[in-house]
Order: structure tokens, then C-alpha cells, then sequence
């Protein structure tokens, strides 16, 4: 078990310095932004997160939820917080001031999120998948569907699901067999089984309102014919009041890993005469609008890598400090002393602060330009920013989490033997991760996402201007004429080559052999990653330089800063190169074998 | 759950043509060691494995031990299980013939080892730490000792215990309080509780005989004033049958990640009086004889990282080959493939099998160095022996460890969803392994023992011949006029002088500044394996290509050896120049925050 408390400092400084809340703040609609503001709601997200989430995040984990003849009972204390967290406000941050929402911007809202997964990632999946929910509704819902839902959504007195996978039909959701069958009435009958239903059922809220992918009768094969129908467990009445229980029912949930506060739901449609649904948009074009709602619940799973590994560094810090064993190197017979005085632990903690600091600076950074992209006056802006957060999310999403689950392995082993007891709690932070790399699209999709769709198809444009940006950071750390900023510039300037590098490789190679380019995906995706971390961590240190300098703000914090900055370029950064050979060369070895050879 | 068999054809292939099983069977003592010999046995043990092992892993695990009233009842099945594997005479596979023993090298009991791991690592704990205890007593034990229990435990009717770790005395052994009052008729009290003791209570055997550190009267402080004492479950009659209960209980057995049938018990000496124990060789040394002991152990864990990757292998490869989904890259609408079709499944698993076979490789080389070191003839060739085993066991340990949570999370990911299931059984190995980078000496303190005693202290003599060695194999490699042994030759070479740098730096480095040696110590010991890695695959794939000339043997074996050197070429050993610079850098931006700056 663990304490938590937000790293607002650090989230203040990223906002500020690196992410441009006063530009974001001065952008159409956010006019009641001010950082007195901002401060506020990250204190009251802080107390409500270390107060009431955290606690319930180790005995959420033990308790788990528990299925019971069609029906799901969430962990002891869960019911409570859900109502306080909706009751709070907290549902309605970001959402739609139209339907109830207090629409502030997405940079507030990440570092609100990432306080809410840092303390209990297993409960924060029910208000982000319920965000999902909404989005779909807020995008192609008739008015009637968003007159009907989404104010109750927003307030988070009802929460929502989205039911895409079936057991043939995981990664690959032209193979969904879902039916779904028009009545004439302008509604529909679906029949069919989804699986790994987040929250697909529980007894937090009245009324779950599912997002559901399924077929039409005349539907194309393939992705094509698919479309999206809204589904509620409880059915609607035009006052707005419960009618009768729809037939969708929880069959099972899963014994998983991780996060068994977090039901994971097998929910069956139309066991006894059919699931009523309405549909959404158009018909057979269900995949196109999850496409659009993706962007989001990716930088979301981002996230949860960020929040797990600040969560399992403040853990994992806290028992260093604590923990007494041996002397100092070379120091034998001298006093015994915390375990933060042994090189290895502090590597391992600095790779853990570190990697967590380039993460959370990379996701605001994104999450300002999604702001921009929505919100700015001028359209080539708005393109700009869009064509950046649409490269940057699967990094954000494959990195941080690949990231997450080395980050939170560091951090059992920081606790040496009691880090694998399960008491401790370092272990769970181990077990979370482990699902983030695969929900909302494995790293391997991400990573043939960024290489095709982000790459590949637009010639490498908007990344060559991200590289552009990078060289100039390099150029300015090198110019500071300090010695650590030096090494930085150094670091990052080969990060820079190895990218470059792989980025013409995969211009050159994609659409000639789009496998040997695809073996290639996952280690650039890491790549890009490491670099944008470390071109994030190098503005940082310059920041932080020019603080200092002006002897402006907390020295300390600044010169830790640099420090971290550093730690990175040469611990972290330095990956960069064998990644840049395994790209340019791995495919060979990858691709020879026939299947018999394995 | 999945089924294992033996890799036996691997197996051969390493124990013949790398680690020379023809020299190991003529050295004094192995006189019986014949090719059919071996083969008979390796197949008896797959039988074993892959039959009564293999099937228990899953069970074992969700039943788990269970602890009530002082006593631990292991899972259903694992009492019967050991019964039979002691009755088969695999307990006493590598015993000494004098307590009947078989006597059979070390090379092929690490074979034999590697299945009893890979089928159920948890079950094979049990005699893991009972060879450590005979270790102890053959090394420092009485005759009296020796008679009463050598034979017992070598033919598996009782088991044995390490009793080292207390609460306040994990890495750091100095600070065992645990006492032993002598009696004055030859036998001691002992009084105190020790944890973290494996198979430290079950109902497996009659008997149990605990190996406890503990502090005499007089003792002088820390590390010089701990000695080692024998202390049964049941006193043994003169005549060897049981006599009283000793005073020795399990009061509680640990919740923990993985290895849940594996009882960690926390043990009290001497809560009813005093545990009766008798002293083992001479009082005070007894970390001295630990630390002679610790090679067979950290070994033995290493051999774990190597079996959870063959297991976690073998259960990936069955899914991917059984797994359809989505269609060929760049083949829309084509037919639906199995997932091993796709690049980055297929980049997962050559992971996995690349660094598994690299890891058997290094293993059973080792395996054998124990061998020509012990039996050898020659003075000189035992001296170099021995000199290498010390050199690579903390490269076996803490490398093919810290492999395996890389590999066993592979194994997670080509499952997709279903790998986070825990009916699947892809979990289980991904908790198993989590526990082999920390006991035995975690990796911080096998890369503290890589670069202090086993570099520095002797200025790098040892590691000077085997880079001379690995030298040699790149340009036989580059020699070979093969394109894809002149990749291996190109990386293999690259490797060898990122080795050679960093080494050159930690001799360097080591005596003036002993805190920025460690901080590249973790890295500098992944270095060395993957380096060593990749010498032993470039091995390898010349024994391939020669046999491949020569038209000897299954051509698909050999032609597979190559491509998978390749692979481990382009995706491992391209990681060696990172690691080198994150040595030598590495250190500045590790050391300089203060404690309030974490």
C-alpha cells in the first residue's frame, strides 16, 4: 500500500513553461481560464485523488469486483467514491458546456486525468470509457440520442461502454459478427456477444448506456459494413425517467492480471428477444466514427503509462528514504544508510523520475495541441496542430505505456524482496500496467499507425517540421555553454541523426515491402518516443537554465531539473541509436523463418 | 494453461557442438557418460517435465501453498509429484556417489535443470534449495553430519532449507541478529525468526533441515561473526529414524506475485525454548562458506530466467500459430491469417527465441567450465575454468533474469487481450519471473560482484581472454564470405568494442570513484550478456554453416540457427553501443541530486 499525492509542481511547470497554457488560456472559449483557476482545480483534483481515490486503489485491487447471476458488485467503498466523483464535478470537466460541461481545456483535464489513473487507474477506466461514450453520442447522436443521454452522462449519473471486441474479433474488427436487426420503428434488435467489456456492467450508477458495434442485415462484409448503435442497460422514457431493463446482461467478467477493481465484462445481446438499440449515424460507418473517437481514448491509455509510473516512482522513493541496509560503497564498517545512498537504486529511481518527467511533459505538450487544434482562430494553426497530435498519439500511447511496464518493474525492484509481496503494493503497479500496451490497440498497431497513416502516406512531412524543432532545441542546449546542457545537446543531437535515419528508411521502404518496414514499426515508435521525451526534457533544462540565471523561482527545483534532463540524454537517449540499426536492418532475421522453422 | 516439451534438439545442439559435451565426458569421473547415456536421460526428464510437471504449474498456482496453524500443505498434486520425482532418482542426478549420488556432470544436469524450471519452476525450488543445503554440509559439515544427512536429502526423502534473510537483513547479511547458544554438550539454541525461507515448511517429506545463519555469544559484529548451523524439523535418532519436534515453525507464508505454490515462509527458532541445532565447520565463517556456495545458486536462478523464456516461448508460439486474425500486410480483403503472419508478432517471438537460445548457449557453456573446473586433470585448465565460471555467473544470473520479465511480457503481448487473462497462462510465467532478479543477490549486487571482485580486483585478466576469444569469432565469422554471418561478424564486432570501452572504464574508474563504477555496473552486466549472447550465437551459426557445407545433419535445424544469430545480431547486440555510453556517461546525472531533490 501506498500514499499518493499529485506532483503539482511539476505538472504546474510543464502546463506553464513547456506546454503553453497561456497561449491555450487565451484561446476562444477558455476566456474563464486563469492560473488562479487552473491551480485551484489541480489542488481540489489532488485531494480528491490522494484522499479518496488512492486509498481505495490496493484494497480495490484485493477485493476485486465479483459477478453474481448476471450482475456486477464493485469493490467495498467504490459506489461511494463513484457518486462523490460524479457529485464533485469531476465527470463534467471537460465535457460540453451545451449538455452540462464546464468545458475546460484539454491540457487542465490531462493533468487532471493523470491524477485520477495515478491513484486508481482501475477506477478511472469507468469515467474514461464513459468519455468514449459520449463523444460518439456528442459526434454522430441524433438530438434526440444527445437530449436523452448525454446530460446524464456528463454529470455522470449514468456512465457508458464501448463494445467493440468479440472473441474472433479483437485487433481485426472486420470480423465482427454482432447482429443487428431493424424493427420498423426506428429502432433495432441486437443479438450477439461482445467480450473485455470495461465496466459493462456495475452497480454504481442507475441506467449504463453501451456504444455497440454491430452488423446490419444488408451490411458489406468486412469493415465496411459495420455500424454503431446506441444501447441502453436500462431503456429510456421520454421523461427521462428508467423504463424497462433492456436485454443486455453481464454473462461473466474476467480473472485477470490487473486491475481487478475494473470489471471486465462478457455482456450478451438479445438472450431473450433481442437487445433494443438506436442506431448512431450513419449506417456502415460504425469503424470510421471509432476512428475519429480514437485519437482520444489512445491519448487516454497514454496517459494511464504516465500516471502508473509516477505512481510506482513516488512508491517506490518513499521506501528508499525508508529502508535502511548496508553502508556506503567503500564505506565498510561505517553507519548503515537508506538505500537511496546505493548507485543502483538511485539509477533505477532516476530512470524512473526521468522517463515519468519526459512522458508527462510529451502527453501536456500534445494535450495543449489539441486544444489548439479545436479551439484556435486561424485554420493553418488548427491544421498544424491536428497533424501533431494526430503523429504524436500513438507515442504517447505505445511509449508511455511500453514505458509504463518497465518503469513499474523498476519500482518492485527498488523494494528488492518485498517488492514481489503482494502487500506492498509495488507489485500492483506492475500488474496495472501490464494491459496498457494492449487495450485500445496494441503497440504493434499503434506503431503501424504512426509508420502508415502518420508517416508513410504524408511523406514524412509533418515529422521532418518536428525534426526541424528538435534541431533548433539541440542547437540552443549546445550554445548555452554549460556543461550539462553539453551533454544534453549531444545526446539529443544523435537521438536526432538515429530518427532521421529511421524516418527515410521507412519513407524508402514502406510501400515497397511493407513488412520489412513493419518490423521495423514498434522499435521506431519507441524511437520517436525517446526522442520527443528527450526533446522535451532539453527545452526543459533550458527553461530551467534561464531561471536560474535570473535567479527567478525555486533553485532547487530548477537545478533538479537539469539534472533529470541529463540523466535522461545519457541513460535513456542513448538507446537511440541501436534502435535507429535494429530499424534499418532487423528485417532480415525477422522475416526468413517459414512457420514450420519456428 | 499451456503444455511444455523439452527442447531437446536444442539442448543436444548446445551440449555437442558449443559447450563440448565429448570433453566433459572424458574428464576423471564422467566415465559413463556416453551420447546415449545423455539422450536416455533427456528424455526420461522431458517425460517427467512435460508430464507430471508441466501440468501442476497452472494448478499449483491458483491453489497455491496454504499456511494453517504452524504448518504449510502444498498444492494438490505436488505431494505425489515429489514422491515420484525423488523415487525416479532425480534428486540425486548430480549428487555426490559417496551419499548416493549419481554423480552425472553439470552440463547435463543444467540441461535437466532448465526442464524441472520450465515445466514448474515453483516445484523446483524444492530441490534447488535442498542442493544448496547438501552443498553445505558436503563443504563444511561433519562426518556425523554428513552420515545423518547427506543421504536422505540427496535421495530426496527429506528436503533442505536456506535460512538467511530477516527483516532487517535482506542484501545486507551483517546485520543478522539470529543467536545460537551453545550447550556445552555440542549443540546449540538457536533463538530467532528468519523470512523469505523457501520451502521452509510442507508436507511433502518427513523431514526437513534448515541451513540457518546465526550469531554466537562472542561473535564480533557484522559480516565476521555469523556462523552456520544445522538445524533439523525433527531431530534424527542415532539410528536415523525421527526423534522430537523441533523448535522450529512456520508462522506465516507470504502473499505474493508468483510462485504461489512455492511456501516463502517466515520461520521462529526457539519460540518453545530454543531450536536444537549443531554447528557446520568453524564458528564465524559462516558467510565465508555462503559465498562459496552462491555460484550453484545464483546459477541455478539464472537457469530460472532461461526456462520461464523456453516456457513463455513455446506458449506464445502455440497462440500465434493457433491465433487467426486480420489478413496479410498490404492484403486487403485477402484471406485471414494466423497472427504469426504478421511482422511485429513475429519480431515478438524472434525476440524471445533469439535470447533463449542465446542464454541456453552462454548457460551450458558455463555449465560445462563447472565441469573441466572441478575435474580437469590439468591444474591450469581447472584455474581457467574457474576463473571464467566466476567471471559469467553473475552474467548468468542477473542477465538471463532480467531477460526473462522482458521475454515472459513478449509472451503477454503476442496474446494480445487473452495474455492478460489469467486462465491463459501467459501471466503466470510473466509473475514467476519477476521474483529471479532479486533473490539469490539481486542485480544491482551480481553487477557490484561483475565489476568488483570479478573485473577490478583483478584488472580485468579474465574478461581480457574471453574478449580475445569473442574477437576471434567475429573474424571467423567475417571470414566466411555469408551475408548474413557478415551481418553477425558486423554486430558481434561492434559489440566486442562497446565491450571493450566500458571495460576500459570501469578499470579506470572502479578504484577512484567506486559510486560512478556502479552506477554503470547494471548496464555493464547486460552488456557482458548480450554481448556473450552474441558470441555464442556467432558460434553457433558457424557450427550451422559448416554442417550446412558439409551436408550434415537437418538442414532446416541449421539454416534456422543462422537466421535466428541474425536477429539476435540486429535487434540484441546492436544495444551494446547505448549500454557502453551509458557507462561511461552515466554517472554525473545519477549522483548529483541530493535526497530532498528526489
Amino acid at each position: 500500500m501506498s500514499n499518493y499525492s499529485a506532483p503539482i509542481r511539476d505538472m504546474q511547470f510543464v502546463m506553464r513553461e513547456l506546454a503553453g497554457l497561456d497561449e491555450v488560456a487565451q484561446l476562444p472559449g477558455n476566456e474563464e481560464v486563469s492560473p488562479d483557476l487552473v491551480d485551484a482545480i489541480l489542488e481540489e483534483a489532488d485531494k480528491f485523488a490522494s484522499g479518496v481515490l488512492a486509498p481505495l486503489n490496493w484494497t480495490g485491487d484485493q477485493e476485486g469486483a465479483k459477478w453474481n447471476d448476471g450482475a456486477v458488485a464493485t469493490a467495498p467503498g467504490w459506489k461511494e467514491a463513484y457518486t462523490q466523483f460524479a457529485e464533485s464535478g469531476w465527470t463534467a470537466l471537460a465535457g460540453d458546456p451545451n449538455y452540462g460541461g464546464q468545458g475546460l481545456p484539454k491540457l487542465l483535464s490531462t493533468a487532471v486525468m493523470e491524477m485520477w489513473k495515478s491513484a486508481n487507474m482501475a477506477f478511472s477506466l469507468c469515467p474514461m470509457l464513459t468519455t468514449g461514450a459520449i463523444e460518439a453520442l456528442l459526434l454522430r447522436g441524433t438530438d434526440e440520442q444527445k437530449a436523452m443521454y448525454l446530460p446524464k452522462m456528463i454529470s455522470g449519473e449514468w456512465t457508458g461502454t464501448m463494445n467493440l471486441t468479440e472473441p474472433q474479433a479483437g485487433s481485426d474488427l472486420a470480423a465482427v459478427r454482432t447482429k443487428a436487426e431493424p424493427q420498423g420503428d426506428g429502432t433495432y434488435k441486437i443479438f450477439g456477444q461482445k467480450i473485455f467489456i470495461t465496466y459493462g456492467d456495475h452497480d454504481m450508477t442507475d441506467n449504463i448506456i453501451h456504444l455497440v458495434l454491430a452488423r446490419l442485415p444488408d451490411a458489406p462484409e468486412g469493415v465496411k459494413g459495420i455500424s454503431l448503435f446506441v444501447v441502453p442497460k436500462f431503456m429510456v422514457n421520454a421523461n427521462g425517467s428508467l423504463g424497462a431493463r433492456n436485454d443486455v446482461h453481464c454473462v461473466s467478467i474476467e480473472h485477470k492480471l490487473g486491475i481487478h477493481a475494473s470489471p471486465t465484462c462478457v455482456l450478451a445481446f438479445g438472450d431473450k428477444g433481442g437487445a433494443i438499440g438506436t442506431l448512431v449515424g450513419e449506417p456502415n460507418r460504425g469503424l470510421e466514427y471509432m476512428f475519429i473517437m480514437m485519437n482520444e481514448a489512445r491519448f487516454a491509455v497514454g496517459m494511464e503509462g504516465l500516471a502508473l509510473s509516477e505512481r510506482a516512482y513516488q512508491h517506490a522513493l518513499q521506501y528508499a528514504k525508508d529502508r535502511v541496509q548496508g553502508t556506503d560503497a567503500g564505506v565498510r564498517g561505517g553507519p548503515k544508510v537508506n538505500i537511496l545512498h546505493h548507485a543502483d537504486v538511485r539509477r533505477l529511481l532516476m530512470n524512473m523520475k526521468s522517463k515519468t518527467e519526459a512522458m508527462r511533459a510529451l502527453a501536456y505538450v500534445v494535450g495543449a495541441a489539441f486544444d489548439k487544434a479545436h479551439n484556435h482562430p486561424d485554420e493553418a494553426v488548427r491544421a498544424q496542430n491536428q497533424a501533431f497530435v494526430d503523429l504524436m498519439i500513438p507515442v504517447v500511447k505505445g511509449w508511455c505505456t511500453e514505458n509504463s511496464i518497465d518503469v513499474t518493474s523498476d519500482g518492485v525492484q527498488v523494494h528488492g524482496g518485498m517488492g514481489f509481496i503482494e502487500e506492498t503494493g509495488a507489485a500492483q503497479h506492475f500488474r496495472d500496467s501490464r494491459i496498457t500496451t494492449i487495450y485500445e490497440g496494441t503497440t504493434a498497431i499503434q506503431a503501424n499507425d504512426l509508420i502508415g497513416r502518420k508517416i508513410a502516406r504524408e511523406n514524412g512531412v509533418t515529422i521532418a517540421g518536428v525534426i526541424k524543432t528538435m534541431r533548433a532545441v539541440e542547437a540552443e542546449l549546445a550554445a548555452a555553454g554549460d556543461a550539462a546542457l553539453g551533454a544534453i545537446a549531444k545526446s539529443l543531437g544523435a537521438g536526432v541523426s538515429a530518427l532521421e535515419e529511421a524516418v527515410a528508411y521507412i519513407l524508402a521502404t514502406y510501400s515497397q515491402d511493407i513488412k520489412a518496414a513493419s518490423v521495423g514499426s514498434v522499435p521506431f515508435l519507441k524511437l520517436l518516443g525517446i526522442v520527443a521525451g528527450g526533446w522535451q526534457m532539453g527545452r526543459a533544462a533550458l527553461v530551467a537554465k534561464r531561471k536560474l540565471e535570473a535567479g527567478e523561482g525555486e533553485a532547487s527545483f530548477y537545478k533538479t531539473k537539469i539534472v533529470t534532463a541529463r540523466f535522461y540524454a545519457d541513460h535513456v537517449l542513448a538507446q537511440a541509436s541501436g534502435l535507429a540499426y535494429t530499424i534499418v536492418n532487423g528485417a532480415a532475421g525477422a522475416l526468413e523463418l517459414s512457420e514450420e522453422q519456428f
